[in-house]
């Protein structure tokens, strides 16, 4: 069901992903956790180059603290493992087999465990799992793999940065490839997606919302038909070797009004702000205030409806998050993005969102797509 | 970041979900248990219209036993409830806040619940609850609510059979739209989910599994160059209004060899095969055996190398399970894929799906494309 390739590069071979996998067993041996299961997420790719199907039929990476790995997969995905096969013994199980007898014999009887979780396992098999082998206890995973996640290398970081730029540039043809008025919010969109999948970037997620829908920051695009005077916000992005791009840029139909244009340079200081407040060391809530103080000081304080950002890599959404009470000291190689907003109910939104990498001198943008606010007709 | 308008249609009002709720109710409160809880997922929509985004922000629909249920969602999405803000009580979150604390002031501390749990829910949110809950026991709401889910009423039907008509005219239409060899996989595959996305339908998915490729059941389409002598399966399909199509096709490029066409025509009388088992009471396990033995009794049985389908509706792989072992009877209003498939390792394979509804009579097929072997170029 997916039709993405698996990716291969020689630069991440086998002992790239024997390297992570030792150090996820060194992280859950130092939190004294015995098990580490992951089923088909990101956390799967990251930690063994395999993009399993999320369905029914469980597939399941199992890390002990000590020992080799297992992957619990169906027989008929059992020629896409790829890599992980190397990594990690196979444990394959047929239609009308139930895997987590597997489970249960890899893990043993033995009660007084502790197995941390991958987030993204459907409840299903975590029930399943834990009604197999009681008197174990269980948590989440991802407070313990973050560190790993959070910290980009290199490799990846080149990734982010193609990702964007591709996308960038897909925004800067799309301001110069004639009218949007007319076009329903869903022609909109599909033209910047065109736009950006020409390029290379895959899995391409957009919304666009118009006039007053872009007063809704987790608008459905939909039907309606953008017209002159109208805010038009797009937050899109997609994909470049398993790693995402997301901006947000927010352009005017005609003439734009004062006060939208008002909103407009605010949204921005807010967007510049955090940018400034990016040093390794500072918590990540201070990259949130940094923009809701521009915000608030405008009097639209209450008009900024979400917090100012989000961690971006393998997943659009990840840790770690930009949010007041989040007092994760920020590092060098962590991405995220910087994304402030104001929404007025029943008149419109303004967010202007890029990608920003943690460097050792401070904050750096992957996207530079023009944050001037250009008019469309 | 979904793109999909919510669908509205005057026969599927408040009341329509309000009936599902109320069947819902009765079915935990049945099975002795106090609370179901439902995150982003088909349980979701099928049970409020709600298409809320799978994200790190939880959205939970708490339905008790008797009672109001509560929709727990982030502020910035609770302007997208839409019905599910009639249904339930909303309890909307803010970044920054911690939405496990309303789930537990909903449930209330007092342990010795039963609480049942959609099966998407990411176990992250399980935990965190679980370990908000301790004292309670939890399990799988699937198996409860799959008897609303299974059994397709008048209106999910015509839904199907409409996202059915239209994959399979993009296969008649792809079928003469040129040649495929010097494409690839990917390219081949895209000319296709454009034909089916141009009729309407979607969220298309597609396999596209050329040469010694079509082997592997859940082939990750690629770059290989389709070519003269290659065996080519296409397995895709795609949403109408929240209900799936999916369907698969063989075709052979060039002239077909005699061992491709004898094993093309045991598939195709094994897919017959499955059609004429159908009938109300017959368990399932007797359409995967139906399709089983007529490619064990032609010498291919250990090719067949997965269960004969799976129920189909708003997701592509759903309850019921046609595979050895399953002994849940046949219901009129039943829905599931009959796709039976022969593999030969390093040669080719042979796979032929198509949608099928239990009905009083028997077996009704959902497509017709044809199922001839239309040899392409």
């Amino acid at each position: 069901m997916s039709s993405e390739t698996p990716t291969t590069s020689p630069e991440t071979g086998l002992a790239y992903y024997q390297d992570r996998i030792e150090q996820a067993q060194k992280l859950i041996a130092d939190a004294g956790i015995d098990w580490l299961l992951v089923g088909p997420s990101a956390d799967l790719i990251y930690l063994s180059d395999y993009d399993a199907h999320g369905s029914e039929r469980l597939n399941l990476l199992m890390i002990p603290a000590e020992g080799s790995p297992s992957l619990v997969v169906p027989t008929l995905e059992s020629f896409l493992v790829g890599k992980a096969g190397e990594l990690a013994a196979i444990h394959p199980w047929n239609d009308g087999e139930n895997p987590i007898d597997l489970v249960k014999t890899i893990i043993g009887d033995q009660p007084g465990k502790k197995i941390a979780v991958g987030n993204h396992l459907w409840s299903a098999f975590l029930l399943r799992i834990q009604n197999a082998l009681p008197g174990n206890s269980w948590e989440e995973a991802v407070p313990i793999l973050r560190s790993m996640r959070m910290n980009k290398d290199e490799i990846e970081e080149n990734k982010l940065f193609e990702a964007a730029r591709r996308t960038d540039e897909a925004w800067e043809e799309f301001l110069t490839s004639g009218p949007i008025s007319g076009f329903t919010e869903t022609e909109a969109m599909a033209r910047l997606a065109g736009l950006t999948e020409k390029r290379g970037v895959k899995n391409v997620w957009g919304i666009c919302a118009s006039g007053p829908n872009s007063a809704s920051p987790h608008h459905h695009t939909g039907d309606r038909v953008i017209q002159t005077g109208d805010a038009v916000i797009f937050d899109w992005g997609g994909q470049y070797e398993h790693y995402f791009s997301d901006v947000t840029r927010t352009t005017f139909v005609g003439e734009p009004t004062e006060e939208f244009v008002r909103v407009y340079d605010i949204v921005r200081a807010a967007n510049q702000a955090t940018l400034e407040a990016v040093k390794p060391g500072v918590s990540l809530q201070e990259l949130d205030r940094a923009a809701r103080n521009v915000i608030t000081d405008a009097g639209y304080g209450p008009a900024f409806l979400h917090r100012v950002g989000h961690g971006l890599g393998m997943e659009v959404h990840e840790e770690p998050y930009l949010v007041e009470g989040n007092e994760l000291p920020l590092e060098v190689g962590m991405v995220f993005s910087d994304e402030p907003g104001i929404y007025l109910e029943g008149k419109f939104g303004v967010r202007i969102e890029d990608s920003v990498i943690c460097t050792p001198e401070g904050g750096k943008r992957l996207n530079e797509a023009t944050r001037d606010l250009v008019p469309m007709s």
